[in-house]
């Protein structure tokens, strides 16, 4: 079976990591995952939340949200409905334990940062190249925090670093990495989260239209375990560059 | 390691499952995995949301929710507040996906079936108890409509059954249905939702605080779909007597 | 006339209190008034309302709820819509009244008690059933703060019991406790809530399709009075046995 | 005992009752109770909400609200807090209800009336006052409604007529229509609704300090009595000036 | 071409301006543009919102409402909507800078001024007539702020007076103070606030219909300038009178 | 005077204008005014709002927001708080009419035109680059539904450009086009939307700190009509190339 964009099963969309978009924020991504577009920025403010105060521990929490147009037809704004829907709660906090699963509390001390991942374009995989881009911009901001000083000399507040690829069975295919496309038409549609070292921090896995069996999740987790490995990789390559600031 | 309630780490909670509750609903079920208790109701109309009208196929959703006081401490009421919490929501989609796994959409017909999930007492895995129990409420529920002609004669909306279970590693040991007490100690957490015939609808796991290695999630799956194993023999056991109306 | 369910004009529906209900609270009672079940839940937290303190003065308060599924049809969930209803509020602040008539808030200290009561099962006279069991839930929760010192020793925060019940006149009738298919048939409803020692805390008569007569309040009121006498006593019956904890 | 402003203890304050305060409105009064003064407007629309469509029968309602300056500090606006408080919705769903109770919905015709009952100035016996003007206003719209044939030729909407006023009991002396200052210092605290013709629509009795005797009831309602029908005068008179639009 | 009221072009409507009409609020105004009415009052409170604390600056801020039923055909409250329209926070906005370009923070000192300007009929220039009275209220409510010694002696925290007024180009011809039905058929339409000494505070036009020009624009401006100045002279025979409190 | 960035008083940051920038959307523009980056998208749908429905007249709206970072410090998102700001509220309106002004609702026909512009980096004048970019993502737009016959062949829906920039007055010099730290520190504010042809469609001047003066007043309006209409060389330059789909 020949994918819609003549990719192989288990290959990636072209992905970039711009980093520094914003000249506001202390760290800022705009990531692509074939078309899918999300701006990710990282805004560090020194104190904590009113529950954490006086426990030595920072915290990291992130807000995921669409334009009104980044899909094919508008969506409303949830400003607008004056509530948040479901999906964007859940994504939310999905990408909010995915960072936080690679930071150290008390290295980082009482400061908070918040990552925003607002999807300009998209075209599948929102959440997971929202993860990956915010891994990014979270690097910067705590070399930023750092640099001025609210980080303690020596701390190193992220212990690893994460990734996040979907999968999904379509047509009886185990793929990697689905485009809108793809992921209507899958079968079970999985979200991975893996940090650099192929351990795992989320498992997401839905059957869409059909229950699956052990021997197809093991598939799909093989599949998910290399595309974060080589989202790892492109991480590691855009953090090589200097960032100008 | 002994377990706070001295269960084996395979051993679920003890579980009744009491169908008829109340007088009102079509189905419903009061249902206990040890202390936590959720009472079930599934409420039938004819008719389908705006957006299915005229496609002859029914539909199923679920809103999941729980008492200020069903937990230790008091929570405030969603409804006071003005909004629903991400945690409902996500349960509450949870809930009815899960459902929805085992949906004939065409044989339901132009039906609408809301399971409410009301959490009276919480100690742990009170979305895979709604889930579990929500099965049966909506298999009373479809039988009613089979009764009253809703349902053509003939068709079986219910394709499967369907139950919950939550799994864990607590000390390093992986351990099936987690009470509150273990669960606020555990390093991953997983619910899974399983077929009758051991099939997978949902996979749902997260490092709470170290990331977890494939051998430790295969290990977590193994013991899951042995709880869900059991707690569908529950659920055929509870449905085998006959709900007096 | 008969009544539907054979019971004389004056006579109650069958009353239960359950106690020690829920393992969390510091209170907690199932009530049912016939096929009407309130989960009455009292918690105690230690503090007071911004306003109140440094008063030295306690505060209670209540809040009253549906589960959706609790009517023969189903209704929308407050939390849902994002805003709580009218009759809901009415009611909270009728229940939170109520209880305030018989507490002492120099003897409560500044410990506040918050009351919720939500109806697992409709059949009329919610509103009444969650007065009558909320106070049982009250002197409990009083009880359990003596116990913790909270309460200081010998001071006595409840001056008082109080019970709830609602009257009407039905086909020219005045009739005791109106299950819910006599309630909508009535022409005149009243909710009444006396004290133990048989005055009034609250007085709510409304007449539903024709005004009502001096001589007409009258009956209703001497309905209410005999009713609320024998809810004291039911109380009594029910506080005197010992909740183990 | 003499009262704060030299009245006796059955004395109404000044009534004031000016129709046709708005041009716009189809009925319109400014009425006063001593410094209480409240903007009463009846707005007419042919037709009636989904739920009663078709049945011939039309619906009276009613929204109150106050000014944020009303009263003697600064209240804020509930448009801007988002919500509308429970005493708001208390006192709007009693207005609707002892309106309804003197209209005949069939001889209204599918016609729906909106009763707009804001505070200009706050002085105690708000909702009465609110109560007994909207009567007179909605009387002005029916007659509006019969001048357009919207109301058939023949048919009286208005089935009798309706008044309101506030008792309490102060220091021990039972006393009628309540300033404010009287209302703050009020052990029971009653709200009487009365048809034109002496029979009650709404009893509203709450003890605010001590819990209220029969007799003390008694007095209460012997009070409210003489004072509604002082109103129901006051009314007629006003009604009796021709309008001119 | 003569007006539907028989003014000239460059004619107000009469205006009235009644001082202290609500017995609680600081300063309160019932100002009237023809049957334009709208109640002004402004409310005194010591400190300051929690961003401006220890600023030893002062802060004043308005909000505007309309009555439902202040308009020919009733409008929904916004309170009940659950949330503000668009409308209303510009105008609300408009009135406060307005009023604060003619305060000096420091010499209002640490208090708040809350304008309230509520609509209680409409017919054209209710955001006009509403800065136009609140500056008289706010006069008055300083006044009453020196008095109490909340202002410094000696200081003057207003540094000059304000006024607004519509003008627009109906049917070709610019007109001074346009009512409802003139508003709505004119081209363009500009609300203009001034200083007494001939200043602009805000300048606000926009083209309902057609762009307008240049020229059509300075005699816009002509227009308001002379019609501020009427209301200037007005707000000072109004102010010049003694106010009993 | 020299400015921070080295413009002369009447000239314009740098301008892009990138067509085509979404994949989605029917007309998107991604402009440019310095670092004020705005994506504005264009939506177009059959069919207008119900208020219109049969009119044979069409309707275009806009929304606008700004990312929660695209200003120094991090803004709470209007979704999360569950309202819109009178800010936002006050911009989308003034977007709206700004391209309702050019815009023929006849020719348009029964067709809806949504403009979403969501500011990613903010330095100044968003509102301005906002329409700018809007009116090319509209002409767009309406290119489309004409390809598409949604418009019918021959009808010209636009009737004119619109273009719009900011002007103040900072330390005493008329400023063109004015950048975030030139904007806080301007005693005056103003923005303007002219036409193509020179004239008004808007005109927001406002005084920060002190009143304006007339002549200052035309000193800013030259200073605007020089910046559209340069402005709208830059829109007619972008839209002469042509856009691939």
């Amino acid at each position: 079976m020949s994918r819609i964009d003549g990719r192989t099963p288990d290959q990636l969309r072209p992905v970039t990591i711009e980093r520094g978009w914003s000249k506001h924020a202390e760290g800022s991504v705009l990531i692509s995952f074939g078309d899918t577009k999300v701006l990710c920025t990282a805004s560090v403010t020194e104190g904590v939340p009113r529950w954490r105060k006086g426990s030595g521990e920072g915290w990291v929490t992130a807000e995921y949200s669409m334009l009104p147009r980044a899909t094919n037809t508008r969506g409303d704004r949830e400003s607008v409905r004056g509530r948040i829907g479901g999906r964007t709660h859940e994504i939310s906090r999905l990408i909010g334990r995915s960072l936080r699963a690679v930071i150290d509390y008390k290295a980082l001390g009482e400061n908070t940062v918040v990552l925003d991942c607002d999807v300009l374009q998209a075209d599948g995989g929102t959440r997971t190249a929202a993860i990956t881009g915010s891994y990014v911009a979270l690097a910067d901001a705590i070399t930023w925090a750092q640099g001025r000083k609210l980080v303690k000399p020596g701390r190193k507040p992220l212990t690893g670093t994460v990734s996040a690829v979907s999968v999904g069975i379509v047509a009886g295919t185990p793929l990697l990495d689905l485009r809108y496309e793809e992921d209507v038409k899958a079968d079970t549609d999985m979200n991975v989260v893996c940090t650099g070292d192929g351990r795992f921090v989320e498992v997401q896995g839905t059957a869409e239209a059909e229950p699956f069996a052990r021997d197809e999740l093991n598939a799909l987790l093989d599949l998910a375990v290399t595309g974060c490995t080589e989202l790892a990789t492109a991480q590691r390559t855009a953090l090589d560059t200097v960032l100008e600031r």
